[in-house]
């Protein structure tokens, strides 16, 4: 198991930009990290340009110790993911005969040399598999490459948990109230002031009657939160909050 | 009517990183560049930290000719994008007494001096308003702030479209077909070779019994695409393609 202190995602495919395709992985791995303690720090939407891909990796590689792409591990020609990686770590793509045993697992009599093309993967890269899904993920180094199908990156979420965690859990606490965020600047100030291991989280909702803002406290130190909630429900008017999860 | 050539986006705020909140802005803001000609070529999700959010601004201003922002900009301490966008054009923010006289009429005798916090803008940003929504934009150089909340983000996208244009328009067509993307590499690299001013998409779908993969084919001369679209069909097998949009 190895402790992953800052992730960044990088999304990838010009779909996601001319809004042919509305992204449905970045949520799924954004709880599933939070679910892990891994803090996702940033995450990136970048079109299908090897180069541009390859300089974003070796920046955000400087400044991550995890970073996933979805997207671009495919074998047509816009799928740019691997030898993108290859070129940030400096490597060549090379032919992979384990891989080439997956697709003639997967494909079986169905297999063609176009499938085959997705035995090209980043020099040194490690093949990940896990119990329920066929398809093996793609690591070089601490790049993990998953596919950009949501219902195939979902699944391959199951190779993160099983091989990594974050220092540790997040403790969360919930706070819905009918105040709007400019009737609540003043408790919002005092709690980040007094509670500084404690992250306030403020959203403002317009169109939902049951409340206008939820207020979120996450910290490490599960007593902390259940303190500076304590200190939030006192500062509340009478009649609220509208619920606490 | 200005000119766009290149649009980036970024997504502000914590939420949208630790999986709380899903992002819904993205889409909506790429059709909406789409339809007016502007391609996006990045968008970034960044979390609330000031310093972080003007370094990425000050990057992202350099290489691109409108950056849109959602999120951050309502008046709790974790509303951080006017200050980091002040930070990045090195001027400070300012109270205007234009934006004071919209919050009065928005809040009216609700007004306190939690709303007021958001009068607190950039020097020299612009108010821009739009007929359907009661809220100003805020607009400093190139860099256009719109609120996080989806309804709102979404109606405010019209002042875009009142303002902003693209070099020309684009022009798209789309087949599905049963093939899989294995099957379709020869076909495509012949399409990517032979159309260069013609961009060629391809999109597995894994669980859909009505096709295996669209391919789009985009370019900004009808001609080159309506071309390249015949000799698609053309090279497709019998029986194919399921349909044409």
């Amino acid at each position: 198991m190895r402790i992953v202190h800052s992730a960044c995602a990088l999304l990838i495919g010009n779909e996601l930009l001319n809004g042919k395709v509305r992204d449905e992985n970045l949520h799924a791995l954004a709880t599933t990290l939070r679910g892990l303690g891994i803090p996702l720090t940033r995450a990136l939407v970048l079109r299908d340009d090897p180069g541009e891909l390859a300089r974003e990796l070796q920046h955000q590689m400087a400044q991550h110790d995890l970073i996933v792409t979805s997207g671009g591990v495919g074998p047509t020609h816009d799928d740019v993911t691997l030898s993108a990686v290859a070129e940030a770590f400096g490597v060549k793509c090379s032919v992979s005969t384990e891989m080439i045993q997956h697709l003639q697992r997967i494909y079986a009599n169905r297999l063609t040399d176009g499938h085959l093309r997705m035995a090209n993967i980043p020099e040194g890269a490690q093949l990940v598999v896990s119990p329920d899904v066929a398809w093996p993920t793609i690591v070089k180094g601490n790049v993990w490459m998953f596919p950009g199908v949501p219902e195939l990156f979902r699944a391959k979420l199951a190779s993160l948990r099983q091989h990594l965690r974050g220092p540790s859990e997040f403790h969360t606490r919930s706070v819905f109230t009918q105040l709007d965020e400019g009737e609540l600047t003043a408790l919002l100030d005092q709690l980040v002031s007094l509670h500084p291991e404690v992250e306030v989280g403020s959203y403002p909702k317009w169109f939902d009657p049951s409340y206008k803002t939820k207020i979120t406290l996450d910290g490490l130190s599960e007593p902390a939160v259940e303190t500076a909630l304590q200190r939030l429900l006192d500062g509340l008017p009478p009649g609220e909050p509208q619920r606490v999860e």
